[in-house]
Order: structure tokens, then C-alpha cells, then sequence
């Protein structure tokens, strides 16, 4: 069959080495017996794996010494709840910086537990740019900044370089759809967490990454399994944690370290981004939808201006192989989700079929 | 190597024919090119999975037409809180029946939201008896009645035949420890939860099974991921879900389906577990830890009353290829979990090793 590729934005591709690992080692871990899937979380080959994923993580993020790394399940919308129920506790006051449907979805959460405000935001814009963070009026007396860095439905980013300076205020990211895509000053976060289906495993685990330093008490009905602290003082195991799910994650981290880190990844998807950007921009078909200043390395959206074409042009793509770039419902266009594990050969094979594509329909 | 046979009691051992399914189709799920993994939860494939592992075990537990079958995550400590936010609405009251360390969490926990007690208690029998629920004197005017239909730690089971009659109260029930290992009334139940990974699949997915007409407005500060609300009318795709350990629970139901169901699980998990209790009740080394009204079918409770003794047995199975015999820490001595795809030569292979052991150490 003809080789396939999968622009879908999340669950989504993994490194063939990764599965190769995975797919070697399911019946019989390192001559076990067992496969990592039958593990007793207390056993020491789980430990082992729990503990070199968190290990992982800490060195490819350049983690600051006392941060913790947490594997959590509920995905990242549990996030939306726990970082308000464990952070909201001061002045009980947070803003919220607007950047798509996912960061409206984690204040609304927050609205219900205490005074967050979403004032900073690019909706004005239909979400395809990002305000400027560094001259934002954020409120006084926040407990808490939240942002999300990548959005993954219309296609923007929040770059390194563009983070707000919230000195004593913890800076909270939801970092589902760019974490590890490029390297972020993790010193400069309170709080970190992301869903690992899209660049760092499968769904079914959520990983938290967190100054432990910035933790009060959280609200009274918080549930304990909402608790951070709960999953701090247990290292992750105060229940059965998502095992198989973490030990993709691990072998996620070990083929990103082997690529070079969060570096190496960056100048990769720097250069995959590039390849479709450019020709989006030179094409007299397709046309980009998010301004320059803001495109995601991640996500890139795209639309030909009559709907029937782009249905016509997923469709086609998908007979070539070239999966699940239709956009997201709320949005429309075409997407390709192009994270990490995304082969150049991937964005080449697909360039090259968009420009077929747009000879064809000239 | 040895053939092994892993005792472990959760994350536990899988049926030989699931991990033969899932290593065959881990790189490319039916021709498509991709592994479960990495496919979308909006795609046609996975949904088709999705539904399919929902419809499978509505048949294998006989639902009633309109229960409904929720694929959650955070394990089914999370239910400990869900239960009461979302059921403790009424008089927020709510009786648990104590059996074990479990049930006495899911009170902890559910003490926090209401006036919920645990007066009928088998604690001062150290667990290892059950209360009779046919006669116990349950509050009037409650929400429901919380039980625990198998402890793994001690080795206990309330039978179907021992279950309250609990008239219009609601009664739910933690089963994550012998769902499907027999026949319960599930029209008996309000709400079932059972954490995937002993007899359903992997850790990561917790599964509920509800009757929605017991739903009512939950407690107020309840997050929006602990509304059972929530997962129901998107049904269980809110968020992502987490799609391989779904994936891997269908398996599972698929191969209990291929081996008779819930009753023919039951007739072979009462032929493996009298092999084990019938020569620990002649044995002289070896004593069961249960009374013989109360025994699990699913884990097997042991002790020589020696603990250096237990401890060299444990360290010799171990070493023949028989793993995690150990008891659990807050019990001591030996545990066999015998899950539904524990297979009887398993258990054979484990009697013959206590045998030698028996005769070794007189």
C-alpha cells in the first residue's frame, strides 16, 4: 500500500522507532515474560520506566531542581479544574490570556471557582493573532497568569520570546500541542501541563510539570485525586497511574533526546514549517490563515475560500494517504497538524500534492 | 525461558490472544497505515472502537436499555469522588459498606461531601468476613449505598446472592476487582465503576456503567470533568479519551464474548479458584487467610504463619517463573490474583510450586 501520513491534530503520529520499540517489546519486556501493559505498578521494571520518564522529561525540559514532574489521567480538560481549585486560593483572582477555543474553555472552568477574567484576547480577531503579552495590563494581586502557548485549532503560537513578564505572579501554560517543540524557559513557568496524545505519547496520560514552591492550600472541596499535592507526595503512584500510556511517554523522551532535545526539535519543525508556509504563501490557491507574525510550527491552517474546493481537496489528500488535514469543525479549511514526530518527508509528500492539487483546479 | 505466569493483582495479566492482537495490528490497525494509537478520536476508525467496546460490554453485563457505559479517566479513586458530588445530592446522605481498605477510602473520601458513615463494617473481623447485608440496618432517606463487591488486599467477595436489597435507593458499586469474573444482576445496580486494569484491560480507563434516570444536579463546585453529566450526552467524548487502553478493553470484552461470557468466566474462575483453596484447606504449611463463606474467586489470601517462611516462598515462586505472589504490605503472606485470563494451567502450575514448597520445608 502507499505510505501513509497522519496530519491529525491529536491523538497523533509517533515516531516509527517509538512504535517499533513498542510493538517489539508488547508480549515480553527485556525478557520478563511479561508486557508492560501486565505490570504491577509497585513492580521494579515499572518503577524503573516511571522513574527514567520523569528523569527524561526533567533533563529535556532543563527542569529547575525542585520541580516536579507529575503523570496524571482525566487529560488536560481535568487541568481546566485543578489548576484553579489548587491555585485560585489567595486572592482568588486570575487572568486568563484568550488565544482559542481551548484557553475560553479553561477560564470558563475557572469562572466557577473564582474571579478569572479573560479580557486579554485575540477573539477580536477570530483567534488568528496573539495579543502582545509584554505590554498587557494584567490585573494586581493575581494568584495566577494562564495561557496556552500553541493553538491547536486555528493555528497560532505564543513563542518563547513573546511570554509575558509576570514576576512574582506564576505564569501557568497549557502546553498540550507545543511542548517539546521548541525549547521554552521552564524556569520562567509556575505550572506546566499537557496532554500527551499530540507530541508526547498517548492519550490517556496528562503530564504536569510544576514549581511545587507556588502550591497553598487548595480550596476545601477540592477532590483528593485533584489535589496536586496528593501526586506529589506519591511521586504519581497514589493509584494505579496510567502505566503503558507513561511508558510510551518514556520512549517519546528517549527518541526526541536521541534527535538532539527540544533544540534539535525546534530547527526540524522550523524547517517542516517553512516548507508548507512558503509555498502557502507563494500559491495562488491556497492561502494561510493565521498572520506571520503568529503561525504555529505546530498547526498550520489553511483555505482555498470555497468550501466545496476544500472538501474536495481533503478528500483527495486522503486517497493519497495523506490523512485527517481536513480543520476543525469550528474553523473549517484544511489543517496539518505537522508535531514532532511528523517525517520532513511528510510536509514534502504533502507540498507536493497540494501543488498538484492546485494545477488541477486552476 | 521459563513459561511465566504473573499473579500481579492490577495492573494484572492479559489474555494471550489480546496481546496477540494488539502486538499483530500495533503499527497498522486493519490496513489503515496507522496504530490505534495515533488515530484521531473524531475518526471514523477510532469511533468505531470506541462504540463497539460500549455495545460489547452492554451485552456482556446484560444492561438494561437505557444504562449507559462511560469510559473515563484518573482511575476509579476519582470515582471515590465523583460518586458523592454527583449522587450525595438529596439528603446527602450516603451509607458505604466497609470491607476493606478501599471501600474505607471511597468513604474517606465521600465523608468531605456529605453525612456519609460506615457503621456496617467487617473491620472487626480484620476484613476477612462480610457483614450480611440481607439483614444490615441501612439509614432511611439515602442517596445510595456504596459497596465493594471484591477486595483485593484481603481477599473477600459479596456475592450476588449475599447483595442488599436496597428498594429504591440507588446501590453502586466498586467492582473493579471481579467485574465480569461472574454473573452480577447489573438491573440491580444505579452505578458500577471499575478501574480497566485486573479484569477489563489497562490502566487508564475506568469504566462506569449507570443508570442516568438515578442523575441529579451534581454539588455545585463540582468540575465539569466530574459531571457523569458531562461524559454521558457526549458520550465519553467530551475530551480526549483515552483511546488505547479503550482500544485494549475491547479486546478484552471481544475475547470474554469468544469464551461464553460473564457465565462461563464464572465456571472456570470457580474451577481454577477451588484448585487453589482445596489444597490450601489440606495443607499443612499453607493456611487461607478467608473464611470459606466469604471467599474471593479472584484473589487467593495465604499465609504459613511465618513471615521470614512466606517470604522465602514468595522469593522461590518468583524464581519459577510464578510472579507476584507477595501479599499486599498492610496483610502480609501470600496473594494469587486469579483474573479472568489467568489461565487454570496457571493455577495448576501454582499448586504443584506450593506442593514442592510444602514438602521442601516440613
Amino acid at each position: 500500500m502507499t505510505k501513509v501520513y497522519n496530519f491529525s491534530a491529536g491523538p497523533a503520529t509517533l515516531p516509527e522507532e517509538v512504535l517499533d520499540i513498542a510493538q517489539k517489546e508488547l508480549k515480553d519486556y527485556q525478557n520478563s515474560g511479561i508486557s508492560v501493559m501486565e505490570m504491577s505498578h509497585r513492580s521494579s521494571s515499572y518503577i524503573e520506566i516511571h522513574q527514567e520518564a520523569a528523569d527524561l522529561l526533567k533533563d529535556l525540559m532543563k527542569m529547575p531542581e525542585n520541580y516536579k514532574v507529575l503523570f496524571l489521567g482525566g487529560g488536560a480538560s481535568t487541568q481546566f479544574a485543578m489548576v484553579p481549585l489548587n491555585l485560585m486560593t489567595d486572592s482568588k483572582q486570575a487572568d486568563y490570556v484568550v488565544t482559542g477555543s481551548w484557553s475560553k474553555k479553561a477560564l470558563d472552568e475557572a469562572k466557577r471557582f473564582g474571579d478569572a477574567t479573560g479580557n486579554i484576547s485575540s477573539e477580536a480577531d477570530d483567534f488568528t493573532t496573539i495579543p502582545d503579552l509584554k505590554s498587557a495590563k494584567f490585573r494586581d494581586n493575581l494568584d495566577y497568569i494562564h495561557i496556552t502557548t500553541n493553538n491547536t485549532i486555528y493555528g497560532t503560537v505564543i513563542a518563547p520570546e513573546d511570554l509575558p513578564e509576570t514576576k512574582d505572579t506564576p505564569l501557568v501554560a497549557d502546553m498540550s500541542s507545543n511542548i517539546l517543540s521548541q525549547a521554552y524557559p521552564t524556569e520562567d513557568f509556575g505550572l506546566i501541563y499537557a496532554g500527551a496524545q499530540k507530541n508526547l505519547g498517548i492519550a490517556g496520560v496528562t503530564i504536569v510539570i510544576l514549581n511545587p514552591d507556588i502550591l497553598k492550600e487548595p480550596l476545601e472541596f477540592t477532590p483528593k485525586m485533584l489535589n496536586y499535592k496528593t501526586h506529589i507526595e506519591k511521586d504519581s503512584m497514589f493509584n494505579t497511574p496510567p502505566t503503558y500510556p507513561i511508558y510510551i511517554s518514556k520512549l517519546v523522551f528517549q527518541w526526541i533526546k536521541e534527535q538532539g532535545g527540544a533544540e534539535a526539535m525546534e530547527a526540524r519543525n522550523r524547517e517542516k514549517a517553512a516548507l508548507l508556509y512558503d509555498y502557502l504563501d507563494e500559491s495562488k490557491l491556497f492561502k494561510p490563515v493565521v498572520d506571520k507574525n503568529y503561525r504555529s510550527l505546530m498547526n498550520v491552517t489553511f483555505v482555498t475560500g470555497d468550501k466545496d474546493l476544500d472538501a474536495k481537496c481533503a478528500k483527495e489528500a486522503e486517497a493519497n494517504g495523506l490523512l485527517n488535514i481536513k480543520g476543525h469543525r469550528s474553523v473549517g479549511g484544511m489543517r496539518a497538524s505537522i508535531y514532532n514526530a511528523m517525517p520532513i518527508e511528510g510536509v514534502k509528500t504533502l507540498v507536493n500534492f497540494l501543488k498538484d492539487f492546485e494545477t488541477d483546479n486552476k
